[in-house]
C-alpha cells in the first residue's frame, strides 16, 4: 500500500475516531492473535474454515498442530477480554477498536485476506438505546466521511426466528433457509425457491415464503405474519423501538426495516443491521446485538451490542483523496562531497522552519540531474551550495515554480525559508 | 490495552509520523504476513525459530505444514516489495512504516510477542548521507517525544570484521565471538573471556581481545588495531563519515563510536547503530545499512539503509501521559422509557456542539443512580429530562462541578451547551 492510500486511510481513521469519541466510546486494543479455541465455534462452520491458524512453536512445531489464530473480527476478542477481566471494566463499557482482521478468503475484487475493521461495542446494557447509539455512531462516521448515498438496513434475529415459525419451517432447516432468503437481493425469486427446495423445504412452503418476501407489500405482509408468533412479535417490537430512536436523528428514508437481512455470523441474538451503498458488493459494515457471546467464552451473561465498519469498502466509495502534494518542500543539492555536511545541515534548518526537507542522496554530481530530482520530489524550493556559495557564505534558494534564484546568507536561511513559506515561524515574532 | 495507553500510543505515532514526513519519508504499508520462505534465512538461525508460522488451509491443513508467517520486522517485507516492484518505486525511495511485528519470545518484562515498530528506510542510495539522514530522523523522533536522556551508539559491520581480522579470530568462530563481545555491557570481562574460550577461541587471544575492548582507552586502541586491516580501515572511515555528518545536528556527546555494538540481525552490511536510554533493557531502537538484502530476495542489488524504533520500550521512558480526562462531557439521564427518545436526541444535540455525549444505558430509573453514573464518567454537565421538563418544554442542565442547575428551553440547548463549553460554535457568530 503506497503513500497516497496510507495517508487517505489515516484521514479516514481520524474522522472515525473523532465520531466514536464524541459518542463516549473509548479505545481498547487486543493482540492480533487469540487462542485457537477462543475463535472456533463462534462464527459458524463456514467462517471457522476461514480462520488463519498459527503453528505451535519449538519442539511442538513438528506436531503440525495450531494453538493460536489470527483474529477473524474484533468482537470475539472483546468478548474474551470481557469474560476474563469484565469486573475491571466500567459498566456499561463502551469501547472502539481500529485494526486489521484476517480471513482466509480467496482474494478478489473488494475481498481481502487482511482488511481493517473499525468496531464499536457496548457491553452491559440490554436497552435498545444501546443498539440505537451504536447504530447512530456508525451512521455518523459514514456520513462525516462525506459518503452521501448510503442506506441502513434493519432487522432482528428474533424477526427471522418468528418468520421461520410463522411459515412452519422445521427447526433443523432454519439456518439454511435464512442463508437462501438472504440471497433475494442477488438471485431471482425462482432460483431462491429452487434452492430452498434443495435444502429440503416442501415446495409449496418454499414458494409461499419467497412469494411473501418478494411481494410489493412484503413488509406489511411479513408484519402480519410475525404477529402470529411470540418470538416474531417481540422481534417486531425490537425493530420498531430501535428504528424510532434512530430515525429521528437520521435523514428521512435512510433506515428501513428489511426482513430478509440475515448477517452471516452466528453470535447475533437481537437487532441486526447493515450499511449498504450503491455499487458496493456486500456492505460498508454492519452489526447487531450478541447477548450470550461473553457467557459462551466463560464470562458472566452480559448483554452486548456492536457494529463494525469495513475500511476497504469505505475507501471504494470515497472521493479520491490523493492530494497530489509533493513529497518535499525543500530539496537540497549536494554539489560535491566536501559540501555534503553543510547541505545536510541546511536540510535540518529547513525542517526546523517546519518544512519537509531532504538532501540529494544519489551519486550524480551534476547540477541538472539534481535539479530534476528536486522537481520529481515536487519540491517548492531547491537549495544550491557549491564553491561560489561556500566562499561567499551564502546559499542559493531556487524557486522551483518561477525558476527565480535568491542568494541568502547562511545564517539567515531559516528565517528566509520561514518567510517565503508563509509559515513565519522564524520571523513573525520580531 | 486500555484507553489511556491506546491514546498515548496514538500521540506517540503522530509525533513520529510528523518527524518522518518532515524528512521526506513517505508511508508504505505491507500485510501482516509474508510467504514463509521470504522470512526464513534473513535474520539468522536463532531468529528463524521465533517466526510465527501460519498453517496451510483447507485440504492442506492436515499436512501440518506452514506456508505463511507473521512479519518479524518491517525490513524484510520492504525488501520483498522492492525486489518485486522496485522499478515502480522512486529512486532513492524513502519510506516509513508503523505497525506491529511478531516474535515467538517468552513474554516478560518489556518483552512482548506482539510489539509495534516504527521503521524508516532509504533504498537506492549508497551514500553515508542516507545513513546519516535515517539516523538523524530516528534521533529527532525520540527527542521530540520529550525523552532527554538517551544516547546513540554507532559502529559498522566492517569494523567488526576488521576487529576479528586484527585479532586473528578464525572465520568460523567470528559470529559467535561477536555475540559474546556484545555482552560486555552486561557480563564481567572474565565471564566474557571464559565464554570466548568455550566457543573455541585460544585463551590468550580471548584475553587479549577482552582486554582491549574493556581498556580505559579502548576506542583508541581499537582504532589503531583496525588500521592494520583493509576492512577495518574502511569500517573506520564509514563510522567517521556518518558520525561527522550527524554530530553537527545533535547535542554534544549524544553519539559515540562503540566498537562492541553488534546488532543481532544478520542482514546488516555497513554502519549500524542503536539508541539506548538509562533503565531500558535492550535499546529504544536501532538500525543500519543492509546492502544485499534486496538481491537476496531476487531483486536487483540495491543499496539500502534503515532504522527502527520500538514503541513499547519508548513508552516505558515517556512521562505518564494519562490525561485523566473524563470519558464524557455531557451525560444524559433517561428518566423513564417514555423520555428515552428525547434524551437520545439531546445527546445528539450535545455532540453537534462538539461535545462528547452519551445517554444513560443502564436499567435503573432512579435519579441518584444515574447522577452517580454521570459523575463516574467524569461528565462536566448532566442533562435531566423528566415529566416536569417535558411539560415545560425545557431541559435541566446540571453543572457537575458546582451542582448548580439551569433550566434551558429545549430549542436553545445546543446554543447553551456551546456557550458554557466555551467552544462557542453555536452562538458566537451572532
Amino acid at each position: 500500500m503506497l503513500a497516497a492510500e496510507v495517508e487517505q486511510r489515516e484521514r479516514v481513521f481520524a474522522v472515525i475516531r473523532s465520531v466514536f469519541t464524541r459518542y463516549g466510546f473509548e479505545p481498547l486494543q487486543t493482540p492480533a492473535f487469540e487462542r485457537l479455541d477462543v475463535l472456533l465455534g463462534k462464527y459458524g462452520d463456514d467462517a471457522d474454515k476461514l480462520v488463519f491458524k498459527i503453528l505451535r512453536r519449538g519442539e511442538h512445531e513438528a506436531s503440525g498442530e495450531a494453538d493460536l489464530a489470527l483474529r477473524y473480527d474484533h468482537t470475539v476478542p472483546l468478548a474474551r477480554v470481557a469474560a476474563a477481566y469484565g469486573s475491571r471494566l466500567p459498566s456499561p463499557y463502551k469501547r472502539y477498536a481500529l485494526g486489521p482482521v484476517w480471513r482466509a478468503e480467496r482474494p478478489g475484487k473488494d475481498r481481502y485476506r487482511e482488511f481493517v475493521q473499525c468496531d464499536l461495542d457496548t457491553l452491559g446494557s440490554a436497552s435498545p438505546l444501546a443498539d440505537a447509539e451504536v447504530l447512530c455512531a456508525h451512521h455518523d462516521a459514514v456520513a462525516e466521511l462525506g459518503i452521501g448515498d448510503f442506506r441502513v438496513l434493519l432487522n432482528s434475529r428474533r424477526v427471522l426466528a418468528g418468520l421461520l415459525d410463522a411459515f412452519g419451517v422445521p427447526d433443523e432447516l432454519g439456518a439454511g433457509v435464512l442463508i437462501s432468503l438472504d440471497k433475494l437481493d442477488k438471485l431471482r425469486p425462482g432460483e431462491v425457491t429452487a434452492e430452498l427446495g434443495q435444502r429440503g423445504l416442501a415446495p409449496d412452503r418454499a414458494a409461499e415464503l419467497v412469494d411473501v418476501m418478494t411481494a410489493p407489500d412484503a413488509v406489511g405482509r411479513i408484519r402480519d405474519a410475525l404477529k402470529q408468533s411470540d418470538e416474531g412479535s417481540a422481534g417486531l417490537d425490537e425493530v420498531d423501538r430501535v428504528q424510532s430512536l434512530v430515525a429521528a436523528q437520521l435523514p428521512p428514508g435512510r433506515i428501513a426495516f428489511t426482513p430478509r437481512l440475515v448477517r452471516g455470523l452466528s453470535y447475533y441474538t437481537g437487532p441486526i443491521w447493515e450499511v449498504v451503498a450503491p455499487g458496493v458488493a456486500g456492505s460498508l459494515g454492519g452489526g447487531g446485538r450478541y447477548d450470550h457471546l461473553i457467557a459462551q467464552l466463560g464470562g458472566p451473561d452480559v448483554p452486548a451490542t456492536g457494529s463494525s465498519l469495513g475500511i476497504e469498502r469505505i475507501l471504494t466509495v470515497l472521493p479520491d483523496g490523493a492530494a497530489g502534494r509533493g513529497r518535499l518542500d525543500v530539496a537540497v543539492t549536494v554539489m560535491g562531497e566536501e559540501f555534503a555536511g553543510k547541505s545536510f545541515g541546511f536540510a535540518a534548518v529547513a525542517r526546523a522552519a517546519g518544512l519537509r526537507a531532504s538532501v540529494y542522496l544519489g551519486s550524480s554530481g551534476k547540477f541538472g540531474r539534481q535539479l530534476r530530482w528536486a522537481s520529481e520530489q515536487g519540491a517548492r524550493w531547491c537549495l544550491i551550495y557549491g564553491s561560489a556559495e561556500d566562499e561567499a557564505g551564502t546559499v542559493t534558494v531556487r524557486d522551483m515554480v518561477s525558476g527565480e534564484q535568491t542568494v541568502v546568507p547562511v545564517a539567515e536561511l531559516g528565517g528566509y525559508l520561514g518567510r517565503v513559506a508563509g509559515s513565519g515561524q522564524a520571523d513573525d515574532h520580531e
